[in-house]
């Protein structure tokens, strides 16, 4: 019987892999380095061949397994498609089909990271049991995924999910890096709030606990101070949250899923983020107080293991 | 062999009914005033009545019917629960059992009216053939409808769709009809923007073709001076658009449908509309040129009734 199953996130520096039984619970859980030499030509046959051995080292073997899922940094089409994957040098390939071909012909899926993470959380995480979800990832940018009906959104244009990029300030002057301009990762981002703090310490004489760090100013430095009462790190993070909250309102009106999930670096500061949240989301749905709930995400870096194993299941 | 299949689009003055064969054509299309009197206790027997009728003129029967879909006013829960329909009287029912049981048991389905009037565009108007779609429509308020995979989502409490309620003007100052503050609807509808033509009317003193209307100024009437290169009412058009583009661009950051549909009363502005439109789409949209089309609903007021039919096959 086939008791287990493979789920890969491929990010730029790192592979994480993990094996799963099919019940959802991560049995073993391991990294390899990302090589992308040669435009990542060893890229998915170094990852068959730790998944062959690891397997092995378990008295397994790939006939023991489901299938395997992966989430990689950029764009997938709906049918496996990934024309660039700028992070790993990959170009013109369906990389499900060329992992499955290593693997003895075993199901494989494949899909945006962001996205794969959503179903991570949706799964075994902050959402879990839920069969709608949008999650929004607080990271160096802003990245989400959405999951309806226990599916991933990719989108007709791989957009699904590009949270980051929902406009919310009109009076931005910077560009964004997507080159609009007053995009939500352009505020609610560590790295946004770091410059919002930044901004906001320029434009004031007052004194604040931030000042200290000059211009290695973090978001968790800023959330820190907010919890002590700071007041300008408390009118960074109140700035933050009301775009935040805009943008989950926002999407709320559109699909109306069961639960947010909050994830990132960001979401470390945990129930004090999600309280100023919900002040501003219910700000920004007072049409109904019947509606979509906020959660932090709960499986970190896993997120992203969990929701590759899921995708085959 | 069963070849028609029944499409009812319940208003709060009219109900508009359609009988279709089941490759998507209207067949036969007629009204009925819409019975309020006891809570809407007579409405649906009346419906069925008037269904009876026609289906007996045209020499047909239930028996030749694949099944009915209605529209109504309000929130209709996935499971077809009304709590309640407040401009019908209905409350606490399910209105496609009641129908069902009227009509010989044949299978009926009840969704919100703009959802299906999303479905009908989807399936036979300015989305024909396309399974995922978003409708954005600006009549007196702004309505909207979200299919993705062919399948309405309504959202898990009701809120699906809810466009008019996005949150786009941080500056407004006035309440809209949901409680909330800088909703959409209170720019893009056509109450709306006539609102915004008053506004930009005091606050100048140039002429303007929009003067000789007064308090009685309409959305047509700026978008026909517009079209004549009036100063102001371009400006109108500006500003309704510029917030409309940013609704519409978070939407397609969100689930990246196929089509955005446009429609309603304020759509007759037809082309001139969507040029204007396209341009802050595309603004709001830098990450990328291949995105979401938008398009001009197609099937006016029989929208409802189309959608409605395609719901049962």
């Amino acid at each position: 019987m086939k008791e287990l199953c493979i789920g890969v996130d491929i990010g730029g520096t790192t592979v994480k892999l993990g094996i799963f039984n099919i019940s959802g619970e991560l049995i073993k859980k391991w990294e390899i380095k990302t090589n992308i030499s040669d435009n990542g030509k060893y890229l998915l046959s170094d990852v068959a061949s730790s998944i062959r051995e690891k397997l092995a080292e378990m008295n397994k073997d790939i006939k023991d397994c489901v299938g395997m899922g992966m989430g990689i940094p950029g764009p997938v089409r709906s049918d496996g498609y990934v024309e660039v994957c700028v992070n790993l040098g990959l170009r013109d390939i369906y990389p499900a089909k060329v992992i499955s071909e290593l693997l003895d012909g075993i199901p494989v899926q494949v899909a945006n990271d962001a996205n794969v993470a959503a179903l991570g959380e949706a799964w075994q995480g902050g959402a879990k049991g839920c069969e709608d979800i949008v999650m929004f990832t607080l990271g160096t940018g802003v990245g989400g995924g959405v999951i309806l009906s226990g599916k991933i959104v990719a989108g007709r244009h791989g957009l699904g999910g590009e949270v980051g990029h929902i406009h919310v300030r009109k009076d931005e002057k910077e560009h964004c890096n997507c080159g609009g301009r007053g995009c939500l990762e352009q505020i609610a981002s560590a790295t946004g709030i770091a410059r919002e703090a930044k901004r906001a310490l320029s434009a004031s004489d007052k004194d604040s606990l931030l000042r200290k760090h000059g211009e290695k100013i973090s978001a968790k430095n800023v959330f820190d101070a907010a919890k002590q009462g700071d007041e300008i790190a408390l009118g960074v993070v109140d700035t933050a949250m009301d775009y935040l909250g805009t943008a989950i309102a926002s999407v709320a009106l559109v699909i109306d899923p069961e639960t947010f999930v909050i994830g990132g670096g960001v979401s470390m500061a945990g129930d004090f983020l999600i309280e100023k949240l919900q002040e501003k989301y219910d700000y920004y749905t007072a049409i109904s107080d019947n509606k979509p709930k906020l959660a932090l995400a709960k499986l970190g870096n896993d997120a992203g293991i969990y929701g590759a194993a899921k995708m085959v299941l």
